[in-house]
C-alpha cells in the first residue's frame, strides 16, 4: 500500500510504502496519512491488504482500530470491512469511491449556506488530502468557489503541527482559490475586524447530540463565532456521525506528545477538542444541512 | 549597549551590541528585545548614548520612536528622557529602575486577586525579559508562587514568535514554577475542562477607557475567558496606560512580514490585537487594582 506522506508536504512530495499491518498503523498514528475519512479509507485498504496475505483479520482490525482513537470513521471502515462478503480490495475501492462522492454531495449542500462574497475561514485540513480526493469543509469552499459564491478563504496555520499552512494553503493555492495563513491565535482579531462571514470545519467524529470532535481549537473559533454572530458549519461525511454515542463527553480526545508543541520545556498536547452542538450554526453531510436539535436531524443521517 | 538577544533565546544567550541608534531600532524591529516596558527602558538607555556621542537628539528620538507602532512605553520613555535635565544616562538608569520598582508593586496588587491554588494561563512574555526585570504578569505569577498561592501555569506557545514556549517557560522554569506549554487553540479546551481559574496577561497600551492592546491572541483569550466566567488581569504599568488614546480603536495594530507565519504561502501577521474594556476582569498596575468603569479607575494611574 503506497500513500502520500503528508508529514512532509509541501516541501516534498514523497510516497510511503506500508508493507504490514504494523507499517501501516505506525503511518496513521505518527499522521503520515491523516483525516478522518483519510484514515477510515486506508485502515479499509489496510485491511483488504491483510486479507490477502492471510493474516488474521479481526488481529489485523483491532491493530488498525486502536492507531487512532478520536475519529470514528476508523472503526466504521472496518466494520464495513469486516460486513464484506465479497473481496476486500473491491469494497475497499467501493469505500474509497463513495466517500469522495460524499464529499461532492455535501459540498454542494454546504454551498447552499454561503452568500456571494464569502469571506471564509478554516481550521486544520478538511480538503482532500484528508478525505481521499475533495475534501469536506475544503470540497464546500471549492464547490463555492466554481460557484462564484467565494471571496477568499483565511486558513488557521493549525498549530502544532500547521496541516493548515502545510496542507490546506497547498491545497488552496492549486485549486486558484484566493487565501492568507494566520496564527491561530488571529481569528478572533478577524472576525472583530468584520472580515470573517463564515466559519467551515471538518469533523472527526459527531455524537448523536450533534457535539462535534474536530482538530484542537475548533472550539475556541466555535466560541468566537458565536460572540460574532457568526455560523461554524461543520462539514462532515455520514461515516462520522457517530449515533452510539450520545454526547461528546463520551467522545475520547487523543493527547499527543508534548515535543509536538515544545521540545524542551513540558508541554500537553490534546489533538482534539469537542464543540457542542448549541455552537454549531449547522452539520451539513452527503445528505443535506442538519440543524438543531441535532438528536432529530441526524438521526436520519447513516451512511445509506 | 549590550542587549541579551531574546530571538536566540532558549537555545543560546547571546549577547547583541548595539553601537549606534539605528542599530538599536534594528534591535527593537527585529525583537532583539521586546516587551512593552523593556523597549521603552531600551529606548531611554539608546537615548541616553545618542546624547554621550552627540547626536541630535530630537532625530534620534524620532527614530526609536518609529521602530514599533502599539507599545506606547516607547514614547512615554522617550518623553521622558527629553523632559530630563540632569545626567542622561542617570536618567535611563532610573526609568529602568522605577520600572521595576513597578512590576514589583503591581505584582502584589495583583496577588491580591487570586485565590490559594489558582491554575492561570499567560500568553506571550509578560516576563522579566519583557520589562527590564520581574515581570508584570509573569512577575505576578512569581509573587503569587511566593505567596504560596498559585499551583501551576498554562503557557500559551503563542505564535507566531514563540514568546511563550521559549521565553516565558524558560523564565518560569528558572523560578521553579510548575507550568506547561500549550498550544494556542488548546486553551478554549483547558477553559472548559475546568483547569483555568484565571488569564494574567501584559498589555502594550491601555486606552483611556481601558480597551487593551497586547500580543496577538489576548483578546482571543478573553473573549473565551468570559464565555466559561474567568477572570481575565491585565498587569501593567502606568506607563503603559496612554490617557490620550481615548479607546482601542485609536491604537494602531503593528501588522508584521508574513514569512513569520509561513515562508511559503501568503500570510497575514497582526502581531497585536485590542480587547475591549468590558472584557477585561480588572487592570493591574503599580498603584493598585483598577475596575470598570476605567475612564473613572484609570484617571489617576499616571506615573508618579
Amino acid at each position: 500500500m503506497v500513500l502520500l506522506d503528508q508529514r512532509r508536504l509541501p516541501d516534498e512530495e514523497v510516497e510511503l510504502r506500508c508493507a504490514t499491518t504494523p507499517e501501516l498503523v505506525a503511518a496513521i498514528r505518527t499522521l503520515a496519512v491523516r483525516g478522518a475519512p483519510a484514515i477510515g479509507i486506508a485502515a479499509a485498504y489496510g485491511y483488504a491488504a491483510a486479507a490477502r496475505r492471510g493474516e488474521d483479520l479481526s488481529e489485523a482490525a483491532a491493530l488498525l482500530a486502536g492507531s487512532r482513537p478520536t475519529a470514528v470513521n476508523l472503526a466504521w471502515a472496518l466494520d464495513e470491512m469486516g460486513r464484506c462478503d465479497g473481496d476486500p480490495a473491491e469494497r475497499a475501492q467501493e469505500i474509497h469511491r463513495e466517500e469522495v462522492e460524499r464529499c461532492r454531495r455535501m459540498a454542494e449542500h454546504a454551498a447552499t449556506l454561503l452568500e456571494p462574497g464569502t469571506r471564509a475561514l478554516t481550521h486544520c485540513n478538511a480538503g482532500g488530502l484528508a478525505t481521499g480526493g475533495y475534501g469536506t469543509a475544503v470540497g464546500a469552499l471549492r464547490t463555492a468557489w466554481e460557484h462564484g459564491l467565494l471571496a477568499h478563504v483565511l486558513v488557521d496555520e493549525t498549530r502544532p503541527l500547521l496541516q493548515g499552512s502545510r496542507l490546506t494553503a497547498w491545497e488552496l493555492e492549486e485549486a486558484g482559490i484566493p487565501h492568507s495563513v494566520i496564527a491561530d491565535s488571529a481569528a478572533g482579531l478577524m472576525m472583530a475586524r468584520g472580515e470573517v462571514d463564515a466559519v467551515l470545519t471538518g469533523a472527526d467524529r459527531i455524537a448523536a447530540n450533534g457535539d462535534t470532535a474536530n482538530k484542537i481549537g475548533t472550539y475556541s473559533l466555535a466560541v468566537l463565532a458565536v460572540h460574532h454572530g457568526i455560523p461554524l458549519y461543520v462539514v462532515a461525511p455520514s461515516s462520522t456521525v457517530d449515533l452510539s454515542t450520545a454526547t461528546g463527553a463520551e467522545i475520547p480526545i487523543e493527547e499527543r506528545p508534548g515535543d509536538e508543541v515544545t521540545a524542551r520545556f513540558a508541554a500537553r498536547n490534546p489533538a482534539f477538542d469537542v464543540t457542542p452542538a448549541e455552537l454549531v450554526a449547522a452539520i451539513v453531510t452527503e445528505h443535506g444541512v442538519h440543524r438543531a436539535p441535532y438528536s432529530e436531524s441526524l438521526a436520519g443521517a447513516v451512511v445509506a
